[in-house]
């Protein structure tokens, strides 16, 4: 089945289990490292440089997130950290937009991202998500997260829009 | 085949390749790190929340065990590091907590987690577990360690006992 | 379908996706932190002893990759970070080695790497590369990026030529 | 078919891609960090407390491999870094033991570790080993480096013998 991406415009991201694998190395003062996908990335920058707005919206609270948003040109104002009620902090991020809800493609893989899937465009859950968060995306992608969800959904509304353009003057500038 | 686990109360965790995939990241002064998953968090905050009892009985003995545990809301009393002979650091947190050890839910992998699975009152085993441990284990999970093992059985102890119940007023308090 | 490899003097590679998984360890700092593979190391070393010419080109730009790319005997020189255009530097190295394009074999698995594949001898895709650097490779490997698509591709490249020579003696010289 | 372990007193690894999955993390100076594996540690563990001598010999010079083997009860000077003749130093581990080489079995993954197949008693190859150290190895493991090679191994060894003997108070004692 071919989905209509027709209206989205923005991308917004839970972090653990979506953009990454799931795993969290754990150091002696309790700090957290995620280790992040290289092609999930560069779709990231192909949106930015396609004029797609972004934003994270995750429940972890470490400065590696935000240094990962920074090289993702994800701007610092649409970084949630620390999101215990994400649905709030979905709906600021559409105000300070003026985006519609349904303009937005939201990926999450847990219990705390349904009540955001509720209210996005479209949710897509990666395909090693919760059970509740698979019965309530949208699309349940074929592939899990960190390896190949948010990469394999990017370029698919993107080429569908007809906006998958790698400008690599653009790319030298902005990345 | 449904399990009864109407009497369970409490859960109790090895780390190495229960909580994690049992892969042990080793720095130049002999530090270990673990990758711990993110999903297998959320059940286990879902189980504080919920009014379990929690322990840790490992023989590890970093320091990132216990900011783990801190970050998952298990009392640092009930993290038992350097366990050599787990029946007894067990026992203590029975004991402690007036539990009968039947009420108790432990997660092992390999031949020190056996004697737990003899008094204990359901051992879990995950898919990739030692041989031995799955022999004397109650029931092998469907998934292996660090990837799903730990996640799949409380949130199916939880629905079963109707305590998989998720407040975000109550996790953005707690957590 | 056997491939010939006759003309083949020079291996480039990319890193995120070639190298490596594609997963990037992100620090608190935002400094990026990459897995390399053991069996790529020893075909690469394999490569420099010899006599193959080496060259990384990526848009990377950590001292990590430098100081592997020191360790896997890749002269300093050849070593491309932060490159935006990949032809551009494609080019210099093929200039200042003397080298036809089309006696070196590019491994890429992403966007930015087509432009290389068009120029290149044989370009190679890991079998977990993007669908457009897939369809634009003159080879799909069988294996994915940093599990076996760079050493399997050496070593069959050498092994045709003649060129897959084990000396211990130079290897305790040159390594 | 069953073999016959019944010569076999000592155990000797090569560190990357037998201990480990092969994946080495490169920090900014260019030093390397291992994921070891916690079932495999267990089994070493093991066989130190049941008479078993034990080796490392490998190309790694890291100090992490010396802090992991201290870890493992693997005596300081049967640790073999930066070796590039594997041949002279499991010669060297021989004599200094008094063990004929037919008493050793050595797990290898790679070209450098066939000249020592070629003398021990049973040469090991993890499943995903190089093709040149599959076709020299006497037994070629169903499991992968740093994913069961070397625990399933050790536990096949022992239990012929009669010797897999856990002793929780042995246990606490030296590890």
């Amino acid at each position: 089945m071919e989905h209509d991406f027709s209206r989205i415009k923005a991308f917004a991201f839970d972090v653990d289990g979506v953009m990454t694998d799931g795993g969290i190395l754990c150091d002696l003062e309790g700090e957290l490292y995620r280790t992040f996908d290289s092609k999930d990335g560069f779709a990231i920058r192909m949106a930015a440089m396609n004029g797609y707005l972004l934003s994270i919206i995750t429940g972890g609270r470490s400065a590696s997130i935000r240094a990962r948003a920074h090289s993702l040109l994800i701007p610092d104002a649409d970084v949630y950290l620390s999101s215990r009620r994400k649905a709030e902090d979905f709906d600021d991020f559409c105000k300070r937009h003026s985006l519609d809800p349904s303009e937005v493609m939201f990926f999450g893989d847990d219990v705390p991202d349904i009540e955001v899937f509720r209210r996005c465009g479209i949710g897509v859950c990666p395909s090693d998500g919760a059970p509740d968060a698979i019965a309530a995306a949208h699309i349940v992608s074929d592939f899990p997260g960190g390896r190949g969800c948010v990469r394999d959904m990017l370029e698919k509304v993107m080429k569908q829009q007809g906006r998958w353009i790698f400008d690599s003057m653009l790319y030298s500038r902005m990345y």
